[in-house]
């Protein structure tokens, strides 16, 4: 995952058209909350979630995690995912980040879990991915790049709440034989 | 849905965080897309795809439709949805926007629908749910709210692709007794 938007966001202070300070106040549009509103020109600056997406990379019985190189969760191991960026979708930006972060290549396979995070203000999303091989070429957010087996996950090293619950509830699901679309909140 | 942001966003011109001018260039920390960089202070400006969260109320053979009462498309009939906010989930957005826009009281069922649009930067996500009864309260975005069956719905003044795309897999499934998660690309 990207170092991009920090995981709390700071308040808006100042109007990103023409620059002047901004004040929290509900607007007089028939709007409920709280937004930055520019003192001088009068724009509403909106604050919304944002999407990260990725992938869970499949070789066989082995799944594929990656050791971050950066922080948040130095060292933890993740699921190979980001920011969504403009001008792309959920799957191509879930392929992308496989790429960027693991260097591996994959193809995408269906959504498998969509993850609220309220308390950041993030909705996280997996695709099953298969791997064409298991050689990695890890980006500079990765220290290493490895296959695991069900039983060699390191469950106390994973990085994020929604990399463990997604890894769950596949190993869960490659019981049964059926891979069902997972929503989960994370609270 | 709200009239919120607009649907191709504006650059980003002045510093949230010192009012400063910004300039888009690629940052110098491995990046790779051009970012709104304040030239006083260095903030990178990140700007990201927004979701958009709604339901599909059903009654029976009926689902629920609501008369825009804003632009844009003014007059064309959707399905309650709009931006989701920060401190929500997914579903619970859904569920806010369908108390909103129609004044509609209804049992949230499971993800029906994520669409893309990456035209304009946006996922639409639509869950099912179940009308607890035919009264509505719409609010001020609606003009009015009513029940359709399947052959009374205004196919040609549908007010977006993602509400026509959900509505057509909606009676789809409805045939087949079988309700998937659908994932669509609006291209």
């Amino acid at each position: 995952m990207k170092t991009g938007a920090p995981p709390r966001r700071p308040p808006i202070r100042h109007c990103r058209e023409c620059g002047a300070p901004t004040a929290y106040r509900v607007p007089d549009d028939g709007d409920t909350r709280q937004r930055a509103i520019c003192s001088a020109c009068g724009t509403i600056h909106y604050e919304n979630p944002l999407n990260v997406v990725g992938t869970l990379p499949v070789l066989g019985e082995r799944v594929l995690l990656c050791q971050r190189n950066i922080e948040p969760r130095w060292g933890k191991w993740t699921l190979p995912a980001g920011f969504m960026e403009l001008e792309e979708t959920t799957a191509q930006g879930a392929l992308r980040e496989t790429d960027e972060e693991a260097g591996a290549q994959v193809t995408l396979g269906p959504l498998f879990s969509l993850l609220n995070v309220p308390s950041v203000g993030q909705v996280h999303l997996f695709y099953l991915a298969t791997l064409h091989s298991d050689r990695f070429n890890p980006g500079h957010e990765t220290i290493e790049a490895r296959l695991f087996s069900e039983d060699e996950i390191p469950w106390e090293q994973i990085a994020f709440r929604t990399v463990r619950a997604t890894l769950e509830r596949y190993f869960a699901d490659r019981r049964t034989g059926h891979f069902g679309v997972h929503c989960i909140d994370i609270v």
